[in-house]
């Protein structure tokens, strides 16, 4: 951490914030610049908010140096980590396909989109039970009922399963369900429920909240590895910019940044971060070429009836296609489908 | 609702559409232009997904007429919602100032801070004992036993009290010792933690989201009138912008234009909006300036030793000289204090 | 400035770069923490490309301590710089109010809109002749007959005005009937018409870009001051934000943190900022509370018929009733008006 | 266009509204819903200024439904403009690979990097001459003189070549020394630039602006084709949003978006969309996978002595390994290189 003094600060502020570095145990080490002082502090600041120097006398700024994450880190674990979802392998050389609907509506519309995503390639299956919905007025989801309608549906065809969760009170229910959890960019910084999958240790889908940074979306992994749960998976879903003509916009740059600076797996939702089925294929495309893991893709076997939906899923057939697309690309970049 | 079909739409999929209109209950009233048809939608929307219609064959976009909320809609309810807090009235025209510390760190903090506000003229006292903090290393609160520190505290200094509530098992405890209850910007789009706080009466006050629309924060405000609440007050607290000078982007325009948009009150917290303690003051006169009802501010007796502060708390004589401005700002704008 | 090494940077790197340093005639102090070492660079970096040192090895990146701005800074001079407009002094306690109409349309529109903003208050007169249009379909402007028009309503109306020039080569023209010139906001990073106003010495408001940072903006300005002309006016006119519901988003801490960081006066343009009349007053009290120097106000006398206008423009009776409230909000934070 | 009166619009003022849409040539087809009315309103409006229905009595908003661009339109033309500089084509079968230092330096520089990046298969030489700078400190490029030495380069290297111009003034000048301009991004709408390259028929990039939306950026195109010229190639090059962690955020859905609204090429740029030179790679494959017609990359042979660059560009022998991963994407995605 380095603190930056105000161009005028006085030998005397100087000396306070030195002293009340070391008062908190670490070392000052001060360069006196022409116009600013900085003073370097030296010392493992875990957990310490860097903030209480912001209000001494003469502080103009303080820069932070470490990263704030920890176990998340390429730094601490340089080999890739590998999710185990009950056989399939997030992280390793096979890029892993999840696909299903928003949300399960019926027996028969998951059955139908089960077998036709198993069929094209898939090897989950997704579909929301508990939807987070900006409306109070929109259907919410079919709660456990819907639970089981997945658990049927992913036996019948040979599909692990993955939905979300979005209440601390539901982690035990839902994971008695499902193969994989998922927790959905509104509850990026829901800690309570960081914190209850932390100890639950089920495999779980981590989304980038709608307007976090790459640092804030770690450290909500870093919530819940540090609670004891090692399988997250990140999975970045556009985010929130000022361009309207798509939902959000796919920040393509985070999958091989993140690569970089985690071990973790990064897959992404192009779904969720065009909104627009007909850019669904050529960014699946795009990220995988970019070095993405895996890829979570809304599919639906009749959109014009959906009850959640829209523009951002596409048919079976579509999906078929994107999927011998991908084969191609990932073999390109040294990977399996 | 206006349904806009592709400028070659055939006249097939036009009369498609209208009859799936129809099929739903609406009805359909087509507008035949040079090179686009639009369809406009008549009848009852409310929790009706628009986004039915947009994989249906031909349909270029939906563009929604009405609103989506209701129960906080100034078109339904004319007249101004006063919130009342114990005696503390949100809403109508004396300005109500909160003020208080970031985080309850100890007995005394609370207490002193409590004295120096009730001496400056707050009315409601503020303080987290629940801290949502980014780092899972970071203090996450005093948890019950800070309730019990504010609870003290207020009493002591004739204070109401308000606190944030980060999980929806917490809601009944914390009701219990304090008068208000607040819902934190990560926490906007927590939609069980509305639930609970809309089936608990409580007053309370309702952050903005840190990316959050105007339409998506009344929406969430929405979720705590249909669920029996009407005591929402909207807090506005800055915006995630891509400037980085200042913590958010206070929107002052939100103000004036919700006043126009719901009944219900709404403050603004400054402290958070511009984390930089110089600009709290004049940011507090624009706003209040501006229309606002009341404002949140942090306070702290040594922000140097602070536990989770920083930059963006104001000492209590500063507050005390803020009071003094806000004074001669609220009667040029027909306000008491 | 600061180099930051990556984390396992060798003896052998962290010499390099300090050779390097040192070639460049700067002194190097490195602080060797427990992960990492940074690197303080000592020396005058004006003009210096602090990017040089990224791509040595063993960087992690530079952090910049010094603001790169000079002649614009508190810094340099501490006292406000009050620009001279043939009389009309901005920048001192006087609030400075300038109306008119968007673009300047016919002889009788722009002198009816001069003689009611005078007569409620108004000392500049405001109104486009050179329009920067969206769409090369739209009203450009009347072009050098507007700027004969705008010269002779403002001498009728005793008032001075001020307009926008697009092009370096407009520069002279303009200035020969206008007494301020303006740039705008798509305009801010146009340096050679940066240069070109800066070698002419006349008065200039410089508009805020659509998404610059307050730093890029007041680099924007040096590059005036640095070409000689020091008489410049800041006019923030809402950032382009996430947020749809108002045009741009009114950052109003802009206004006291510029007048921290900057002895240039301060104006705001609230309908550009909002593009909602029915927002313009509320906002406008909101500014000047906070500590604006001047505000910018579109007016018009029949906006039903304005040829480049629309919902963001007022009438002259709304003009008069906003010039009467900000009266008392001036005395209020002890301006005169 | 949909004109939206409000909730309780009178029957005179939507009378009125009509008679005015009539006025102004068009037809009016109002559709009564039971909170709303809205006026459809039928007719060619290239060129007409929507915003003065704004202002009418009892209207609330105004909802276009035609696109605003015209000659850039996929609609008007199906088939894709091929740009033809010099004998290398823009927008075909073949990926066209830019590449070049960011600014020219010296003869021996330019020379060097121009037959590494020709060996490694690029086609066309990029280098700046003159440099928008943030600050006017800054090195703003060797201006005539760096024209003349990328024309000898390309030449000596057999590569096209192609360099921004900042100035209406130089337009002739600079086309007289290369085979295709470039409008950067800060200029994107400078529309007297627009205007000047629209009348020189010049092959041009058109770089998207810092927060330009897909629109403006398409609205920008019309402006030079409008004028003249359809030999203009779009380049997307990152936009800015919140996220730090890179320069700006690449919007990589903006490519196959745009290949469904126009028929113009569609490149990117990745050495400015991330600012960081290992995210270069994988993003130049993701966006060639997504169907983007070319790139352009800022290649330096001697990165930690640049006079404008910085972590942004890459050596020689990382551009040549990016140029083979090139070859296989783009064989996979059906193009050649």
């Amino acid at each position: 951490m380095i603190i930056v003094m105000r161009p005028r600060a006085s030998e005397e502020e100087i000396n306070f914030v030195k002293a009340q570095v070391e008062a908190f145990g670490f070392q000052a080490h001060p360069i006196y610049g022409e116009v600013k002082t900085v003073i370097g502090v030296i010392g493992d600041k875990t957990g310490f908010d860097s903030e209480v120097f912001f209000n001494m006398p003469g502080v103009e700024t303080v820069v932070p140096i470490m990263k704030p994450y920890k176990l998340v880190s390429r730094e601490l674990k340089s080999e890739n980590t590998i999710v185990n979802v009950d056989g399939v392998k997030m992280g390793g050389k096979r890029l892993v396909v999840i696909a299903g609907p928003c949300a399960i509506e019926s027996e028969k519309q998951i059955k139908e989109i089960a077998h036709a995503v198993k069929n094209a390639g898939a090897v989950m299956l997704r579909g929301g039970a508990y939807k987070p919905r900006t409306s109070p007025y929109a259907f919410q989801g079919l709660g456990e009922e819907g639970l089981k309608l997945l658990n049927y549906a992913g036996k019948e065809a040979s599909l692990k399963t993955v939905t979300e969760v979005i209440d601390p009170r539901d982690v035990e229910l839902v994971s008695s369900y499902v193969d994989m959890l998922q927790i959905g960019a509104r509850n990026m910084q829901n800690y309570r429920l960081l914190q209850e999958i932390g100890a639950s240790k089920k495999p779980v889908i981590l989304k980038r909240g709608l307007s976090a940074t790459i640092e804030e979306w770690l450290m909500a992994a870093e919530y819940i590895l540090y609670n004891g749960n090692p399988n997250v998976v990140l999975c970045e879903r556009g985010i929130r910019t000022y361009e309207t003509a798509t939902r959000n916009t796919l920040d393509i740059s985070a999958v091989p940044l993140l690569k970089n600076l985690t071990h973790l797996p990064v897959i992404v939702d192009p779904s969720h971060a065009t909104g627009l089925s007909n850019l669904i294929s050529p960014v699946s495309l795009g990220v995988v070429a970019a070095g993405a893991d895996g890829l979570i893709i809304e599919v639906h076997n009749d959109p014009a009836h959906a009850l959640s939906d829209g523009p951002q899923s596409i048919l079976p057939q579509h999906f078929a296609e994107l999927m011998s697309k991908l084969e191609n690309i990932s073999v390109t970049v040294g990977r399996s489908i």
